[in-house]
């Protein structure tokens, strides 16, 4: 299903090739300052461009419209609808009956019965803008309980030749969270912070606090003790115990793998079964940093916002 | 909230010293033989006791009563309930008023206001013998399906003195799944997978696939590529593209932090904030394995039947 | 699905014949105190006795047991499980195969494949006092809040001989609700209450404030106008405008059909098809009131304190 | 919130006087035939004009556009995102401060700290454009399995004055529907249904089958018996039989309220509390009737398809 949140809740549509991608935020409280040029910046922070060498040529404009639930500029508790139209693009057509690798080509045509890669325009990173949006408006929530959100990459992959792609470690940190958000079960806070890190286009790993490295350590050396005044004197734990928030910093790490699309030649099938051989284009990105960062945040903040709401009631 | 799954639903209460355990499972289908000595040979399989030097001597013989939902030992389509007894344990009083290290103690207090460790009874790892019931109850569906889940301990932590509790590394695989389970967004078969393995008590990475290894990896050696007959020559991918399942199997690993309880003596704080010397009994295990492997399994087959029951629709 | 209410929610399970009934409520808040004698008087009140002509004489001693979430007499904010025993009734062995009419015999049938009646315990009337156990402890938590509930009979069918059953409409006011509960489009207040007692077993309609009435009316003479200090002049809207309440007292009505048992030989078919005459034995209850008014009550209950813990947020 | 569905899922947004209203329809399953002119028919059948004596002159256009979820005419399984522009209409500036008698203006203020009327767009009766979208997408999904949804205006209140406006009784059938949909508890066929017609704008009551006759009625009269092919002699009960349908015809009834706007003078309070004269326009309707009967078809037709997927899993 295509909404994310359970009060805070951002349902989207749209494919990377179609008219214009869009969704309703749900569950904003009322009487929020709606900044809208923060948002549109949170938009070009994802934006392709001339950030640096890993990000693609193409351009994007990702201009934003919104068409409800704001009025002087305020939010009214409604429904928040927004529109960001595509541009005109110059589709991939060859690409189109290629059951690209490591995609959601073949996947898509299990599910959906898909025909060709139009089908897939719903798996495209594309998707990602709406996320942003959704991110945007609830970082302009959090800004009110002084909840701030950093993400850096770690690491990245070595490429086997001139052009390849390579996977990327990327970390994040919530600062300022209150002690007591999260359930303490099936919905922890961890739990549906990695379930929202690991719906991101390529991530393969979450880990918080100390992760897996963790799983190496001794209790004696890991557990995390408290001074007198309920600070903690070590913070292995990520700031998430018994699946409830402690105060301290929500620190966690993601991997990526490398970006499917290579432009070298690969041995791929198409939609019928035939053998391809399928070279990509040269315009993607040669990895999902640094543009996945306004993304990792924007999932961060929705969680966390939702989860502040929660234990508001 | 105290409820897994969206289709295939449990639902579960009690705490480490109460009365009893139990819990309500909706959503199974009608028509299911309903084989009662498996469910309880998969709660024997998480109970303490010989099995190896890794569990406690604590008994606990973990003996499920089920009230409703089958008839003629086979499941009717109603609401399966269940309950376990507590047996008579000797509850540690002398722990009731400690903030325990790295425990759910704070967080508990921040959140319910709990007033000492009986309030937090339910972040006991006991709790997860109701997520062994549920995962039986889905394994007994899958087996239609031909659906196998094994897991094993991977490696473990190093301790600093003896008696000292050490983290664990598990993986998992789920085996015969069809290709075009998942959703392709928010609700990916991993991150959801994901988001059941993180709530497990002490685990603190989860990684599908190459996990973070592929964070260092490109593109031009990750990609998994298909033979003619759509089957795949690797699984980099751990068996999931796009957020949805592509018949290969499924794999994941899991980092387990150590078991906080430790026979030393630890700088806590009480409910109240004084200063307190504690040392945990030696009745708790040193490591959450083996007896976690049952629950990850549990949660892995609450997980898989969910989405094969929503893909039937 | 067999769970009631989004924060404040009952999951339940149990059969008219089985070992016990039982459920779990999740959501309550921490802090309640817990007052099981009022629980338990909310369960006599819809147990059958020697209220009036209308109860059955059957005896069903309804005695709850509550298995956690509750610490010295006050919640925890743990899921609260609780089981109520059958007592070890005559069961109706004649009738299993008869596939009753006006009942869930044949629906069963077709939905859950169905062999006999043992299969539709769940649609039993019986499967009510799950409701009113949870309805009870909404109860305690709205009297914090001096929230109070009212129900009575409004009228009753015609019998068309001695022994027959009959319809009953109900009225319910909840009183001292709060302004500003309920959402404004799919969830309005009054749509939820109304699905919430037409859930009810033999409810066939719902309306509030002048209802069916209201079909029958101009604008002119139905609008509600304001005094200065807000308050309203009358309540033809009772109590809810634009799906969101408005301060005054919230009042409905519920049409309920006649018992379907009556023990007059009624032309039926058994499970596979064959005509059998049948007479219901004559310990069934010959209306749905009294002992349906706790279980309005009930369901009232839930809804407005979901709705107040939605609000509080 | 403002989702309507659980499989088949409608998340709109926009109010009155916005820029565009529209809409994300979920769930919709792949491989549908997308009739654009008929959803656009199902539009305009809504839409005001010279239909009857009881619909305002006003125009509006009401035309959709499709954003994604649809490749050469047939839907992928992706969300389908729509958007319904605004026509440039003149603002009713003067009541935009005064609380209208039996509107949403005081409870959107206790909700959402409403400041004027503009808050209250959420609530006009043109957010339906967007159920009206929804379920005529579910019509065409429904074609394929032959059901048909019919509504006609059973009677109208008496108007008090020339240009009164006045309430609507309305009926609606839903034919061919096969045995075994709805949930036998909570989410009984007739509950959604009930809570989904009650959410429409002025509906005050909803009854299925004999509804609030059958609380006048008598068992041994009101019974629907069966033939020995499992056909039904009565349908009393709507179609409906613990919660489940039985394969007969689904009928209900729903109660609206005369429309609040009329064109003589009342006496009515500002936001701040202060006594005010209002004569609403007599550009409204004098009756939801018509125009509310495609919304009616509508809403049955969505839960209708929802519960058609839930059983298909």
């Amino acid at each position: 299903m295509n909404t994310f949140g359970k009060i805070f809740r951002l349902t989207d549509f749209g494919e990377s090739h179609g008219k214009a991608l869009g969704g309703v935020i749900d569950g904003c409280p009322a009487g929020v300052a709606f900044n809208e040029s923060f948002i549109q910046k949170e938009l070009w922070r994802r934006s392709p461009g001339s950030l640096d060498n890993f990000s693609s040529p193409r351009k994007e404009r990702d201009l934003v419209e919104f068409l409800s639930g704001v009025v002087d500029e305020v939010t009214t508790g409604a429904p928040i609808g927004f529109i960001i139209p595509n541009e005109d693009v110059q589709r991939d057509f060859a690409g189109e009956q290629v059951m690209k690798p490591s995609h959601s080509s073949f996947t898509y045509r299990e599910k959906y019965g898909a025909k060709d890669n139009r089908y897939c325009g719903r798996a495209s990173a594309r998707q990602t803008v709406c996320r942003v949006v959704g991110g945007a408006v609830a970082k302009l929530v959090l800004q009110k309980y002084q909840i701030t959100i950093v993400s850096e990459t770690i690491s990245l992959g070595v490429p086997a030749f001139e052009g390849d792609s390579v996977g990327a470690k990327v970390s994040c940190t919530i600062y300022n969270l209150p002690a007591g958000l999260g359930e303490p079960v099936y919905d922890k806070f961890h739990a549906r912070l990695g379930s929202a890190i690991l719906s991101i286009n390529g991530c393969k790993g979450f880990e918080i606090g100390q992760g897996f490295e963790a799983s190496a350590m001794c209790g004696s050396l890991y557990n995390d003790l408290q001074n007198p005044d309920f600070s903690f004197k070590t913070n292995h734990d990520g700031g998430v115990q018994g699946g409830i928030t402690n105060g301290q910093p929500v620190c966690f790490t993601a991997a990526f793998k490398p970006i499917p699309s290579i432009p070298i030649p690969q041995e791929c099938l198409d939609f019928q079964g035939n053998p391809i051989l399928f070279t990509a284009r040269n315009r993607n990105d040669k990895s999902v940093v640094p543009r996945v960062l306004p993304v990792i945040e924007a999932m961060a903040a929705m969680v966390t916002l939702d989860f502040l709401l929660i234990a508001k009631r």
